[in-house]
């Protein structure tokens, strides 16, 4: 790999470039994003070396790179594999860090169809904050962090194999799934979490709006519960529009689960859930 | 205040005792608990100066003490209430560290009623973590953190502005609260975020119990909104016995919200509730 090209040059995009740049990779870093502050901000802080400024002068950085990083919100990586699909030549790898799989999986496989010709690796690094941008992109995001391969193929080619060794090198553990596997997981552990914070927050919003008592004596529990209610919309419209059955799947176990918990304040049930709760929680 | 009586030396009892010697109170700090490991940690820690070893001690400690502080759960607050009430002496404060005041206020109401008796003062310091006991308490644990008192008297005794300005000498907010709106506010600050850590773990363990890929991928979002569900059902109990009524309201309006989010996935209303989560999070 000696040209990378990040398409999308944000959290995730630019602590890509620049944990790449702190493992050693030397060579070229091309990088676009659909924001012009969100691109300048990159190159200052030196996670890309080069930064083109329209699609078509990414589209022409593509035919050249070696690996092309989709770095974008779900439906516009699926956007980005349309239009890189009919381009693209053998020996190019493209890959992504969407947060559900499945879609993307998917389109790509319509694609990238031979096993000569370039190739689509779906990834998604377990790594984030509640907001967003190159400005608190971190050379560290990924260290101890699980970064989750979707491959469809059942042998790796060269360029995927470099680039897995590279997120191994920047601190990240890969782990393969099944893309439709992914999407349920990450429902559960990822895109409920974050629903669960927004209705808490919008709740508490129409319910208490400026309160100052709600806000002097919430503490770590709420700030915790509702830390992600921060989140921005953009990103999580595609997660919902992309996983809706198995998010929607999961919410509703949970809707129940509150019921149930509600109905049984005062009665021995409760200690069950509890002791259930305490087990999850337990070191395995 | 030269003698402090602490009934409950767990985390709390005994993070107050540490925090009071910290801020330089030289009077003697006796202590009880039904525990007597959690007792024996606490002398050892130096957070009590005399351990007594069983309740009828801890009565007659109480005769003499300038003030009592209750740190064990609500039930058991209310039980102290009720032995205490009728041996103390005017100008003996009584105060606690109870979840919930509404039940503890109008119980010492009964018991507490001439201005020229022994005082009841009801407390809350809003400090804690998801395990308890004396082995974890801290000097700093009530730093920053907002002590709330809930008085039902309109004038304060000496005693109680005393203990108040020790509060405030060990680094808390002192912060004043109708009883029933503290449970009020209590139930969606503390109580409900409780429940859906618990609620949330539980459904996880019973759904997928020692899922390696689960526990693999679960980032920040799954760590902070299980990290309750490790909560003890003991203390969690009295909470749910003493507080029912705020808190199944709570609970009920948060099924309904996550149901509105769950049938709105693919809708505009999406963007409506990440709008308002926004807003609860910004700055005020």
């Amino acid at each position: 790999m000696n040209h990378l090209l990040i398409v999308g040059t944000g959290l995730i995009g630019a602590s890509t470039g620049l944990a790449l740049k702190a493992a050693g990779f030397t060579g070229t870093v091309t990088g676009f994003d659909a924001s012009g502050h969100e691109l300048e901000v990159a190159l200052e802080r030196g996670a890309i070396d080069i930064a083109v400024r329209s699609r078509d002068a990414a589209l022409d950085a593509a035919r050249d790179a070696d690996v092309i990083l989709l770095a974008v919100p779900v439906l516009a990586i699926l956007d980005w594999i349309n239009l890189l699909g009919p381009i693209l030549k053998p020996g190019q790898l493209v890959t992504d860090t969407g947060s559900t799989k499945a879609q993307i999986a998917e389109a790509a496989a319509k694609l990238f169809t031979t096993p000569e010709g370039p190739h689509f690796l779906p990834g998604h690094p377990m790594a984030g904050k509640e907001s967003g941008g190159a400005a608190i992109a971190e050379a560290t995001l990924f260290q101890n962090a699980v970064w989750i391969f979707t491959p469809t193929a059942t042998t790796l080619t060269a360029e995927e194999r470099e680039w897995r060794s590279w997120m191994t090198k920047i601190g990240a553990k890969v782990l393969d799934l099944d893309p439709s596997r992914h999407d349920d997981l990450l429902a559960w552990v990822s895109h409920l979490p974050q629903m669960v914070s927004t209705a808490l927050s919008a709740l508490l919003e129409d319910t208490f709006g400026d309160d100052e008592d709600l806000r002097a004596i919430g503490g770590r529990a709420l700030r915790e519960m509702t830390r992600l209610g921060s989140s921005p919309y953009s990103m999580w419209r595609d997660v919902a529009m992309t996983n809706t059955k198995p998010l929607a799947d999961s919410l509703l176990a949970l809707e129940q689960r509150l019921q149930h918990l509600r109905e049984n304040l005062r009665t021995p049930e409760l200690r069950e859930e509890f002791k259930k709760a305490n087990k999850f929680r337990e070191p395995r």
